[in-house]
């Protein structure tokens, strides 16, 4: 398998990033790790690997790259299919519901969550809060019925739904660091609350998650930038 | 398998309706079809069994919902594996290929081309279909190295990313005739032009192919709606 040859490209604190870094994880794969610039030009081997999005993450193997996120997890499960527990569930129709889940919180909510964070009114701004909350709600729920009781979205064991959405954790946390504004909220969504804690305690996951605080700051240069930008065009 | 219990919930015209019509044909699986109402308001059976997207295609199988149609045609893969041929190559790696560039024509493609047919201004309409040649020129290229001289994307039979872009094919034909403008051109698309030609003569394919000059007639009742809703906002 040439365990040891993966490159993996990507950026310390984005969230499509770290999903791959957990299915690595997970499947205790060994792989080298090649940061790319945050905000400096692209790399040639990201413009190589990646030409149609030119994004992170890209994972290469055995000098094939794979892109997009939630693909690189397929293929991380796929690839070493018997090493470290299964990320889809077995079924092909829990699978189809992780792939549903996971696709929803990618086309639906994420959009959503950006969409209220790049908001220029107040109302827009609400409006956008009222959607990702309303999913939330939707993925509550989702992890009541998937989950069955257990500890994560397809059983005992993290998979695909909760790499999907837990990559997402970081972020949410140290957006919630700088607004006060409470996302992930024990009141409104319980079982979600309880399923986070668990999923950022888990000792694989710890290993490659960025610091709360670190992404907070960046969060703050961001809008810093996007704030010169406006204010002088 | 309980394969008499099938039911499929579509409208006749929908590209990814087809879809899943396409790889339960592929199979060989026997169905029951229930048609949902094209102009009335959705079906209880439809916003029972897809309450996230309220949309067509859904697949109940053994009494279970599957939605969304990629996820459809994975889900009919892994069910029926064992059933006529794979949709999905075998190999992680072209697994990852045919999910990356299924995802293109869904996320970047095809929403072009919407984006081109609704445009208001000449001008947003150019840049569209631009953008939508641009697109054709990509899966030109991708075809080529995915197909390696094969008839199809993945090799001598159809498989996804055959499925999910040969699905829009009737819809295309059907705006070239009434717009008199060519889309899959074999002067710009030579490879894409002759896939095309052997995916719509595909035994399998015809028998669920809706008619051409249906979906014209039903583009222009389209049309004719939003001209007379915009007419009257």
């Amino acid at each position: 398998m040439g365990e040891k040859e993966e490159v993996k490209l990507g950026t310390w604190y984005s969230p499509v990033v770290l999903r791959a870094k957990i299915a690595l994880r997970l499947k205790s794969v060994e792989y080298d790790y090649v940061e790319e610039e945050l905000f400096g030009s692209k790399s040639e081997l990201l413009l190589k690997s990646n030409p149609v999005y030119k994004k992170v993450p890209v994972l290469i193997h055995n000098n094939k790259p794979v892109c997009e996120s939630l693909n690189i997890v397929e293929y991380i499960d796929e690839t070493w299919n018997s090493t470290g527990p299964s990320i889809l569930p077995s079924h092909p129709h829990d699978r189809a519901l992780a792939r549903f889940w996971s696709a929803f919180v990618d086309d639906k909510w994420f959009p959503a969550l950006m969409a209220a964070m790049v908001a220029k009114s107040e109302e827009a701004k609400a409006k956008g809060m009222e959607d990702v909350e309303e999913g939330l709600l939707q993925l509550e729920d989702a992890f009541i019925t998937l989950s069955n009781g257990k500890s994560f979205f397809s059983g005992e064991a993290i998979g695909f739904v909760d790499i999907c959405l837990g990559s997402f954790l970081v972020f949410l946390k140290a957006r919630e660091k700088l607004t006060k504004e409470k996302i992930i909220d024990e009141s409104k969504i319980p079982s979600l609350y309880r399923w986070a804690n668990r999923f950022l305690s888990d000792e694989k996951v710890k290993k490659v998650l960025p610091e709360i605080d670190k992404v907070a700051k960046l969060i703050r240069e961001f809008e810093d930038r996007a704030q010169s930008v406006s204010s002088t065009s």
